[in-house]
Order: C-alpha cells, then sequence, then structure tokens
C-alpha cells in the first residue's frame, strides 16, 4: 500500500489556519479528532475528516498539523497501518509507549510562545477540550473553537451527510419497549435530581428508541440527538424518515399519547439552539445530565452550573446489560453466525491449496455465506482477512495492493462478525492449511491459554474488567511475550460491535463492573511483525458461577462463550496446556459439536457438517 | 474492647463549630481526615485528632461531623476494628462496598441548603480539596479553610509535638549523598522548567538529607519541610537539633560551600509566610513544584498560575528505585530478621502448648529477639500478633482488653517488621501449633497458591503493579473466596514501611510502572470473620527476568524474595499444588535454610537452626 500524499493539502490547510474568512485569528496548530459529533468510533465518509488529511484510516488516531510539523497519534492496534499508509510529512506518535509524548506535552515543546490551538468544538469530547486547554493554558497558549471545520473547507470532493432509512425493533428483540425506556431513564434522572437529559451517541439514541439505521457503515445506527426532559421528547432527526408509517407506528407519533410520551422531532441541526434554550431556561439547581464525552460545543450550550456530566451515561449502563430477549437474540445470531464460518473453513481448506483464494475473496466468500443466514442486515466491521505477514497488522484490512494469495505455508488470520437482526457477532480464528512450525504451535497454544484463563475465569460480583486482562497475558508473558491491545470489549446487541461501558483491559481504568448479562468480547493476541499474526477470540456473556463458597453470598461471575466455532486443533501443541485447559477445549468443541452440529444439520449443510465433526476431535494427550 | 464514649466530645465540637471565636461563620459539617500536614500514613500522638474524636485509630479514616451525624469512612482492613472501637454516636462508611456513599455524595444527601462545610487547610491534601470543593460547590454548599485546627481546641490533655534528636547516615548506608540528590533533583526540576520544589512529605525530606528522625513511631522521619531552589535550599526544622555537631557536620552547616548547597536552617513554622514570598517574587513562566497531595494550606500559598502539581514528586520517584548499598542493606536486614523470627517460632511452638503464651507476649518476644540484632532502631509497624477470631480484624493490634492466649487449638497470625539502620522490613506468617483443620489448610494452600504467582510472575518492563493484583486472588476467586485489601505496597529503606509510588493493588490505578530495583510487599490472605485469619507476606525486589523470547528486547521483570522465613508446611494441602508452585516451596526453604542456616550457624543459635532445618524439609508429593 502506497502512502496518501499530503504535501500539497497541507499546504492548503496551513493556508486556512491563518485565513481570516475562517479563524478570527491566525491558529499555529489545528487538531482533527478520529470522532465524528457524536464521538463515534465508526465515521461515515463525510466525518472521515482525519484520514483525508492524512492518508491514515485506522478506526483510531488524531492529527495534529502545525506550522511546521504534522503528527499522528495512534494505538498498538495501528502503528504498522498508520506508518504505511502515510507519507514522510508525517510523524507517527505511538501511543502507550513510555517515550511517547501526549498530545498537550508535544504541542507545548513544538509552538511558539502565546500560540492558538484551533479544533472544531463539535468534534472534541468535552473531557479532552478540558485536558487539553488546561494543559495548554498553563504553557501560555489557547485552546481556541472554529466554527467552520478547516478540513471541510479544503475538503472539495467532500460526501454527502447519510440520511438511510430506519428500521423498527419489536418487542420480541428488544425486551422492552422505549417508553418503558423512557420511563426507567426519567427515574434515573430522578434520583439524580436532573430535569433533563442529552442523549448524544447514536447507538444511546438507537437503542432507546428501538430503532435501528444504516447512515454509518457496519453500525446500524442514524444522525440524531435526544434531548429527553420530565415531560418531554425531543428527537432531533433529518430528512423523510419520520414519514415512513412503520416509523410513525412505532413511535406513535399520529396517537393520542399521553404529554409525556408525546415524541417532538426537530431538525437534527437545530440541536444546538434547543439546547442553548433548555439552558437559559434552567433556575439555580435544575440540571441537564450529558456524557463528559458530548462535544465541547453541546456541553458549552449549557451553563456550567447547570451542567451535570458523568463518564457514563444511565442508557450506555443499561444497554450494556442484556436482557433475557436480547441475550436469546445474541445466542441464535452466534449459531448462525457459526454456521457461515463452518461453511467457510470447510470451502477454504479445499480450496486453500489450489492457490486461488486471496485475503479479498476469502473475505468477500465469509459475507456470502453469512449473508445466506436469517435476519443478516450487514457486517459488523470491516473483515480484517489477513495471511503471513499482514497478519501482525492488527486492524488490517485487506486492499488491492496488499491482497495476498492464502497458501499452505502462511498462518491464515479471519476476524470478522456481521449484524443480524437479532444480534451482533465478532469472531477471530487463526488457521493452518498446511503445517504450521513449533514455533507457530507454541505462540498459537499460549494464545489459547490467556484466552481460556479469561473465558473461564471466576471472580467475584463486582469486579471491574480490566482487573482479568492480565490473566490472559500470563501464559505469554513467561516466554517473555505480550500483545499491544486489550483484551475484551463490550458487544452491542443489533448495534455497535464496540460498546461501552465494559471491557478486558489493561488501559481502562473507568470501566463499569461487569455484571451477569453484560456481553464482551476475549480476544488475545500474538503478532510477530514481518511474518505472522494469531488471535483467538470469541464473544461471551457473563453468567452467575457455582463457587464452593462464593464469596460470603457476594456472588461469582464467569463468561459463557456465544461464540461456538471450532478452534483449530492442528495448531496446538498439547504439552504446553494444563489438564483443566485440554478439557476446557474438549468441552468446547464438544458444544459447537452439539449445537452447530444440529443446526447445519436442519440447514442441510452436510459437507460443512463433516468439517465440524472433524474439527471437533477431542484432543488426546500423548504421554 | 469496649468503644470510645464520644457523645461529650461531639457535644463541644458541634459547639465550636458554631463558636465565632474559631470559626468566621458556622460550619453545618466538619472534616477531621486522618493524616497530618504532611500527609503521614503513620501520625505523632498530637495528629491523632481522628482516634480523640471517634476512638478508632486504626491507620486509614475520615471523620465528618454534622449537626446530626457523625460518620467514619475506611477501608476493608478495618470495618471489625472501626465497628469496635466507635460507639453508637457513629455510622460507619465502608470504603469499597458499591452502597457506600462518597464523603461528597453523603454530605450532599445530608446538609441543609447552602451549607459550609470546614476543614483544617493543613491536614487537606490539595487534589482532595479539589475534588471536594468542586462536588459541594455544585450542590450548593461551601467548603471552608478554619485555621484554628477545632479538635485541637477541645483536646484539652493533647500531647506536645516531638522534636527528638536526627540519625545521620553515611555513604555505606545510602550509596548517594545528599549533594548528589539536589544536584538530582535540580536536574529533573531544569527538565521541567520549574525553579522550586517543596518537599512535604516526612519520609522525603529524610531521603533527600540522608538524615533519620524518630518524631513518628514506627517511621524514621521528623518533621521538617524543605523547599529547594536552584541555588538554594531551605530547611524548616524546630528544637535544637541542628546544634548536634554530627548533623553539623553531615549537612556541611559550617562549611564553606558553594552557595547553592548551602543549607539555610529555618523554624518549621515559617513555612507558610516563606513560602507565600516566594510565591509573590515569581513572575510568569516561573513554576513551583509541589505534589498534588501537599496540604491545601502550601498549595494555596502558591498562586494558582505558579503552581506544577504532580501526583509523584522525583523524590518519591528515585527513593522508590533502591540502588545497590540500599538494596545490599535491605538484604542485610532482611537475614537478620529471619534469624530474629526462626528464633521466635522455635520458642512459640515450646511455649504455646503450655497455655502461658499470648498475643502480647507473643509480640513482645518477637521484638526481644529482633532488637537483639545488629543496628535494630525500632519496630516499623505495630506488631499484628492475633490468634483465632482476631486474625480476621486484618489490621489487629493484641491490646489487653483483647488479648487471647495463643492454643494448639487455633491458627496463629504473625505480621510484623523492624527498623534496622540498613533496611526496613515486614513480613507475615500463619501457623498452627497443633493440628490444623482441612477448611484452613485448603483457605491457607490458596493464599500461598496466590503469593508465588505474584512471586514468580514474569512480566514486560513498564508493566505497573495493579495488573499483577488479580494473580493473587485467582486460586481463592475459583473457590469464591477474596480477600478486602490490595496484595502489596512499596517498602522504604530504613523509611516508611509503606510507601509509593508503586504497589500491587486492585485499588490503584495511578502506580508507577515497577521497575527494577522497587521493594514491594506480596502479601494476600483469607480472613473468616469470627473464626481465623491467613496471610502469607513477603517483601520482594524487583529484578530482571529471563524469558525464552524477551519482550522484543523491551525486557522482563520478576520477583525475587527478600524475606526468608519458613512457611509452615503444616498448613499446606499439597494436593492443592501444582509441580511448579511445590518447586517453587521447596526452592524458597532451599534458600531459606542456605542462607538463614548459615547465619544462625554464625550467631551460634544453633536450636532455631535445627527448627530451621526441620521446617524447611522438602515436601513431597503423596501420589
Amino acid at each position: 500500500m502506497s502512502p496518501k500524499i499530503t504535501t500539497e493539502l497541507l499546504k492548503q490547510l496551513r493556508q486556512v489556519m491563518r485565513n481570516p474568512k475562517y479563524v478570527q485569528e491566525p491558529v499555529q496548530a489545528y487538531i482533527v479528532p478520529s470522532g465524528d459529533a457524536h464521538q463515534s468510533e465508526y465515521i461515515a465518509p463525510c466525518d472521515c475528516r482525519r484520514a483525508f488529511i492524512s492518508g491514515f484510516d485506522g478506526s483510531a488516531g488524531t492529527a495534529i498539523i502545525t506550522e511546521q510539523h504534522a503528527a499522528m497519534w495512534t494505538d498498538g492496534r495501528y502503528f504498522l497501518q498508520a506508518a504505511n499508509q502515510m507519507d514522510n510529512n508525517w510523524t507517527l506518535m505511538k501511543m502507550g509507549l513510555k517515550d511517547t509524548p501526549t498530545q498537550e506535552d508535544w504541542l507545548v515543546s513544538v509552538l511558539p510562545e502565546g500560540s492558538k490551538v484551533g479544533v472544531d468544538p463539535f468534534i472534541i469530547p468535552a473531557d479532552q477540550w478540558k485536558r487539553m486547554s488546561k494543559v495548554l493554558r498553563s504553557a501560555g497558549h489557547d485552546l481556541v473553537p472554529i466554527k467552520e471545520n478547516l478540513i471541510d473547507t479544503i475538503w472539495t470532493d467532500c460526501p454527502q451527510r447519510p440520511c438511510k432509512p430506519l428500521i423498527t425493533l419489536d418487542l420480541s428483540y428488544t425486551g422492552v419497549s422505549w417508553r418503558d425506556k423512557i420511563v426507567a431513564l426519567r427515574s434515573k434522572m430522578a434520583e439524580r435530581k436532573v430535569l433533563w437529559f442529552v442523549v448524544t451517541a447514536l447507538d444511546e439514541v438507537a437503542w432507546l428508541f428501538n430503532l435501528r439505521g444504516s447512515d454509518v457503515e457496519y453500525n446500524p445506527v442514524f444522525f440524531a440527538y435526544a434531548v429527553i426532559g420530565m415531560n418531554t421528547i425531543r428527537l432531533f432527526i433529518d430528512g423523510d424518515r419520520m414519514t415512513d408509517p412503520a416509523v410513525r407506528e412505532h413511535l406513535q407519533l399520529d396517537s393520542t399519547l399521553e404529554p409525556e410520551f408525546k415524541i417532538q422531532v426537530m431538525p437534527y441541526g437545530s440541536i444546538l439552539t434547543e439546547l442553548q434554550a433548555v439552558g437559559a431556561s434552567l433556575s439555580p439547581k435544575e440540571k441537564v445530565w450529558l456524557s463528559d464525552k458530548a462535544s465541547y460545543a453541546l456541553t458549552e450550550a449549557v451553563p456550567k452550573a447547570y451542567q451535570y456530566l458523568t463518564p457514563y451515561t444511565p442508557i450506555c449502563i443499561a444497554k450494556a446489560v442484556k436482557n433475557a430477549s436480547e441475550t436469546e437474540g445474541m445466542r441464535r445470531a452466534h449459531v448462525k453466525d457459526a454456521v457461515a464460518l463452518c461453511e467457510l473453513f470447510n470451502w477454504l481448506e479445499k480450496e486453500v491449496p489450489k492457490g486461488t483464494v486471496t485475503e479479498i475473496t476469502a473475505a468477500d466468500k465469509a459475507e456470502e455465506f453469512r449473508s445466506q443466514q436469517k435476519d443478516f442486515v450487514e457486517l459488523s466491521f470491516a473483515t480484517i482477512s489477513s495471511t503471513g505477514p499482514n497478519g501482525a497488522i492488527i486492524h488490517y484490512k485487506p486492499v488491492p495492493e496488499t491482497n495476498r494469495t492464502l497458501s499452505v505455508n502462511e498462518i491464515y488470520l479471519l476476524d470478522s462478525g456481521a449484524q443480524y437482526k437479532d444480534g451482533t457477532t465478532d469472531v477471530t480464528r487463526t488457521m493452518h492449511f498446511g503445517t504450521p512450525s513449533a514455533y507457530e504451535k507454541e505462540c498459537f497454544t499460549y494464545v489459547l491459554k490467556g484466552h481460556i484463563a479469561v473465558s473461564a475465569a471466576i471472580f467475584p460480583n463486582g469486579t471491574k474488567g480490566h482487573l482479568l486482562d492480565s490473566f490472559a497475558r500470563s501464559a505469554l508473558w513467561d516466554c517473555g511475550l505480550d500483545y499491544l491491545h486489550g483484551t475484551g470489549h463490550g458487544v452491542g446487541s443489533f448495534l455497535n460491535v464496540h460498546e461501552g461501558p465494559c471491557g478486558i483491559s489493561y488501559k481502562t481504568f473507568a470501566d463499569e463492573p461487569l455484571e451477569a448479562g453484560m456481553i464482551v468480547s476475549d480476544e488475545p493476541g500474538y503478532y510477530e511483525d514481518g511474518s505472522f499474526g494469531i488471535r483467538i477470540e470469541n464473544v461471551v456473556l457473563v453468567i452467575p458461577a457455582e463457587t464452593k463458597y462464593n464469596f460470603k453470598n457476594r456472588g461469582s461471575l464467569t463468561f459463557e462463550p456465544l461464540t461456538l466455532v471450532p478452534i483449530q486443533t492442528k495448531m496446538i501443541d498439547v504439552s504446553l496446556l494444563t489438564q483443566k485447559e485440554l478439557n476446557w477445549v474438549n468441552d468446547y468443541h464438544q458444544k459447537c459439536r452439539e449445537v452447530i452440529g444440529a443446526e447445519l444439520e436442519r440447514q442441510g449443510r452436510l459437507e460443512a457438517l463433516q468439517w465440524l465433526i472433524r474439527e471437533t476431535e477431542p484432543l488426546i494427550r500423548v504421554q
């Protein structure tokens, strides 16, 4: 992949950074964050400003352009990809390494005295604004909001903001009606004595109203805000989406409802002025609840004295704990997903030796098999289909320039998932279609030991996920190996494949405790730059555990794998497994055989069934 | 132990909370933090204000008294002790439990509108002031500094502030001269572009000047502050301690030194006015570096624009990484300490069956044996000598009212340590002098498995200690058991037995990464309320590890136990140990036998040597 040439673009950007048409005073630095106005991780093409200016299109990264420098901060998943996609104008700032400066510290070190640093106030989260602003101010600089997005001024062929039709979800999928969700939210508001709640995250709007959209690829969300009062509901949304009779019916827009459930539909762009009006109407002690990650623009619309900011909103926390309907939906989705992958791996086993399968065709085939399943909507993220050295690029996505042919000599890593109307999947399997080397098997087995250590962990109620992260690394650490990413993330229910407030990562300390009903991924890995990548990922459900002493009735939790796809036994060095680990693998494969086998049979996919049976043969320890 | 009756005291305190002689306006709540003006954990009797007002004398706890309520926040180590020591006027707030409100939230929930909350600005750390003040203000209340400490106004027999002679430490103990420490500190100051550094923690003053004191029991520190400029050194200290010729010589007070190493000695009480003068002399961009845990009073002495606050000072970080002289001193101290404990346990084994040994006499005997060792100074904390149900009180200290006789029917837990001129020790052993039950052995063995999991852990350079905490719990968690305290704390070198910035705890996220040369404790436990307590504690040194793949040259770390005292094999259920764990125990005991055996022999303590040899017999797995 050749890097994007950005010399001319950076020149243009530096011109507008001084152009009084756009900035009151020249800015000596301009920050281009990753997200959109909703702090989404996955964003619409019109919001891919950081990728436009730099060429680096990974899901996380912040660009800062000064008069002399252009620098990009990203994390371990993207070090290789960013280095490949950016030209020499850019300096890569490897987050998580000891010597990498923070954005603020770097700015302080390179800026001339008394500089102005510009940023779009709709794009920067309020908490980040606060942190940066403080450091910059204490070094004599100023962080200033620039109303017009400066990237947009030079992005001549910027695409339109999408505005696609909505999907309504009935009770059989959601378990709880939107009215009941509003009631629960208002009770949380009453508890905290706040009068208004501003819903800014797209998945929170979608979850609250039991609606889905397709404005953003992979994430079934739509551009909207909501402002919930104790007696009012305002939904800010554009287009003719509210003319759809199914949507009108679902939201009861034409019914004679109690006034407190009557939804007022308003234009998407009117949120700022409406929120300013709410702010102006408040009397002392009346509060407006926002996420501290809401944009600086919206947060500042409410006078400081009336702001009530929390890291996680009550919607975020309620959404994370799946109810019985959602859990059953997730189970169904994972069974269908496993059927598709059994088909795929069976197909790959036959085709790879012919030398005709590439990373791209394998990914396409995976999508084809998934799309044959009931209620399939779309993929849940860009398929990571990578073989050999490409596997070491943690969030690799095959493109024609990098596309590699699968072979019997290289490890193949497939990290993929789908959105079904009943659930979201995310699974990684690492396979060898020939004979893996002893070193490849050794590394794979350490990763597997880490995967099992998390999956089989038993821990007391109230434990935060980050306390489990080291379990996934222990076997790798013992041999001096590690991986530079977290171990797990929350997964939405037909929603974003990455969602808060829980996860399993050494980096997150503000995570909420794990609770029964939460769903996270368990995905340790190992990456050998230039050679191969290994990752084993299941989506797992937090469930109550049975223990001998039950933590003095505090209760115990553990995980149940929802993903039921065989883990390639050919890659396992059985001599490195404990008996407990060996039993875990055999029990897991037995369950795959039973549950997925039954569905393969029901769907008449008999060749894939044979593959499944072969791949789930119990492991035996050779004495 | 009967609780302290506080009805009259609280009445008096509530009177002064309204008395215009002490408060400009009445305060509706008064906060009594745990620490002194240096935010010390261990404090002098004159600073034990929280114990005076409540009766609860554990090492951690904050009292808040309102017109209606009196509440005490403390952590899991002290739930039982606090409940026993406080009368019905007090509500115990169990920190770490889900439903326990924070101090701020509780205040907001109980205070009438527009209340004033008072606190001594010298006693409250600046970071805590900031946090509380913000929450209170946003709820319409005010946090106000009360110059005169209100407890002192009602504490008629409050003892004098101690002012004991100083001990000078030469290079053979410290490895680095105080001049070189000042040079290193100034280079850190230059790096961060600060002109002044304020040393507020007592152990930091002691470490910087290679001096020790005995103003505070167990911690060899003395009441002092220091203010270091790029060309000046000011030491704020009271009494005639600077007339001691050894101290004058050590600090070169009478030599003709380069001016930048000339120490100006000033009265302890003049720190505030001197610091205000420094603050007033600054020009823009000139900064004063303070710990963000320095008192609100001192922090506010420097205008906000000139403050440079960090959670850990450069002295704290430098102090934590022990140099070769300090490490060797710590090794020597631990050998002597082990000799004393072998003598003690040999003595206990003979005496306990007679029924004549109590928790207090056992603790006294431990001190007696320690005091026979070279360079013994004092104990490093109050000996926790506890048998049977008292063992479940995590930071128990035997007093006549609770004193229990050791017997062959109960578990005995001894957590003790000493200050030697060459190092600080802290060791816990749990013993049974009769026949432990299967359940006691089971619990002990899980604790041992956790102890080994941390001690033998291998992890990459740059790992923070809190990521190792769950390793200590995993075996307990599997059976539904846990303990409500952290797993380890930093240990000073002839300094405080608890020191930052590293540790091993699920609670600490701001800890600094572990580095070779740091010294921490490894002390998992299990406590069965009303029955017994188990804890196994070694002090361990962070050392480089050898691994097969060495983290791509990032380097690996592990621990080496400095504590070399046998772990009672009678308490171990060998069938629960893996082969690796069994080997660890046998290797550890082999090392105890070699190193401590040689010293016991050298000291002619032959009976204790026989005991050591018996107690370090290799464990054998019964097939």
